[in-house]
């Protein structure tokens, strides 16, 4: 395996300890199973065996943090979407243009994923020399979770940034209809013997999913999740996505970051902006998506001894940790540590997928005549 | 006026037109005489000309843009802090330590405003050659509206992005405590024929200030806002601040984006972090208050030719304005829009300075023996 950025994948390689579990309700199944499926399914399409691994070690790992609904659960709409020829099964991602501390990365339409891993490798590269670099993309299609581009970061001993636009499903202030996607921005930062920081939010207020388990549920909503088709606060979550549209996280304050999401993900790399970016599950699968996304990294050891850095964000980790409790809560969580305790769960014993996922790789594995069950 | 990144005032320079009027609730001055009044207050108490005349800018750009809360406001309270020796009044800020595409800056604890300057001018500098750049900042204090040296950016064709730390004024999920502080984020973006993107908000859902004005006005608040003593959410503003905290924007979102501020401004820069930076308003006058920013500038013309970029700008201001509007909204307002109109009326017939203001500052030309009125 050659050392280019794009080849790396020790720091998520997962050891071997096979386990497939069916339920009723969902699978549990080793990751490294899981990891293997998505390999044969995206090779059997036509992708290669590189960048079949890469896209798989992006989704199990989103799988393993509990992230489902950017894991495994959208393999089958990406090979869906290969099969129409939105996206290239061949498809070479490269770098178009640079300098000493940028990068503008090309996806020429290949799986969000592997243009968005060769993005932040290059970023990481090039903040090793310049101290900090920005790499834009564009051409490129729905990446899955931003959080793992970021956490790429971590054990470069870097800070990892990673966002990127979408078609628009989220208001702003003053308007009735979706203006901007839900432009997620995800960050990580190096611990020393603390888990890393890790942040993966999108800038609406809670994500469609909420929205409609409440509705499943047969719940009011709080008044600031939606807006109807007025543009006026709803409580009613049965509107959605029909005639209710998701709102910006803090109004003006999600808006505003949203927009400078936008600006580096979409404006800046040349990639489609908002209304011109298409749905990468709803739209025509011959057709190409055109998201942009921006990555991130920070080299801590060109600014601060790394080990004094970590140390700091040890002390800060734990002074939060033991902020006064509010009454009823007997923990404060750092950003990230769910997540992390959720993935240490996962290698040991295995991925609980949710019924909504198992489902979906069944059918996927039905599709190409491979065998997951 | 040597060509040094301190030295530029060019692009905030206002064209004389005096004007001063007094009325029972406030004052409208011109915006020239403002910044003439916070320069004479400023080298009364041993600040030099160019270092007072770096803060005034920083202020009453501010008020132009009708962000009273973070201009001339604050200038009675840094002055009080000079005179208690925790601000330096000839103390210089220097770059410590540099690279290709980042530096940091020892604040020497003089005035935020001029550390923060010449740590955007630096940036800016930084980012014409290598694309983009970071620079830190430790040994700072309060350094005003973050949106300001973001602004710097614009007339460099630049993207600017500014955060900075504080004391703990705002909880997090889990804790009834004051854990983290309101650590803004602002940046400016340049368009072509529209106006430029500008953002400058507080990580908190809602400033200390609303909460004040709910308690003024006899009014219930939002149950988002605040938690109370014992970490549950309150509808009553008057326990504020003695017995409630404010709470995150969005909740673990907010907090997270706090921490990443918290990180790049705080932990990075070896700056106070979090409970260890003291209030510059609030803590005894003597003591360096410790307080970290940090500052980004990107050098579009590097990554995209100018021109294209500020017309993809403008086509999307243009898409989100003309968006349906919600029922009673007859326009939708882009980041900034509001403070760059009150600017442009400031600056042709005068800044409407609020009560609270005029009065500090008419206290503060007493305390001085200046003539303000």
């Amino acid at each position: 395996m050659s050392d280019s950025p794009r080849d790396r994948h020790a720091h998520f390689l997962v050891p071997r300890k096979p386990l497939i579990e069916h339920s009723a309700h969902g699978m549990r199944i080793h990751p490294h199973d899981l990891e293997q499926f998505c390999i044969e399914a995206l090779t059997k399409v036509g992708v290669s065996e590189c960048d079949a691994r890469t896209t798989a070690e992006v989704l199990v790992t989103t799988d393993t943090w509990g992230i489902f609904t950017h894991g495994t659960k959208n393999l089958r709409g990406y090979i869906r979407r290969i099969r129409g020829g939105g996206l290239g099964a061949r498809a070479t991602p490269k770098v178009v243009k640079e300098g000493p501390a940028w990068a503008m990365v090309d996806g020429d339409s290949a799986l969000g994923m592997v243009t968005s891993v060769l993005a932040m490798r290059t970023a990481i590269e090039k903040a090793r020399r310049a101290g900090l670099a920005y790499v834009g993309v564009r051409n490129s299609c729905h990446f899955g979770a931003a959080g793992f581009y970021a956490s790429l970061a971590i054990a470069e001993n870097m800070i990892g940034i990673a966002m990127c636009n979408d078609r628009p499903t989220v208001t702003v202030p003053g308007s009735r209809s979706a203006v901007l996607g839900s432009n997620p921005l995800a960050f990580a930062v190096p611990a020393g013997s603390e888990r890393p920081l890790l942040l993966d939010m999108a800038t609406s207020t809670v994500a469609g999913g909420k929205v409609f388990a409440a509705t499943a549920r047969g719940e009011k909503i709080p008044g600031h999740w939606l807006v109807d088709a007025n543009g006026l606060p709803t409580t009613d979550p049965s509107l959605f996505p029909a005639s209710a549209t998701l709102t910006p996280m803090a109004g003006h304050k999600g808006y505003g970051l949203a927009l400078l999401i936008e600006t580096l993900s979409g404006v800046l790399t040349g990639a489609a902006i908002a209304q011109h970016v298409l749905s990468w599950s709803f739209d025509d699968a011959s057709l190409k998506t055109g998201h942009g996304a921006a990555f991130i990294a920070m080299d801590i050891n060109s600014i601060m001894p790394v080990e004094q850095f970590k140390s700091r964000v040890d002390q800060t980790i734990r002074e939060i940790r033991e902020a006064p409790k509010a009454k009823g809560a007997d923990r404060i969580y750092l950003p990230g540590e769910m997540e992390w305790e959720r993935r240490e769960k996962a290698l040991a014993e295995g991925i609980d997928l949710p019924e909504d996922v198992a489902s979906r790789l069944r059918s996927l594995a039905d599709e190409l005549g491979l065998k997951l069950s």
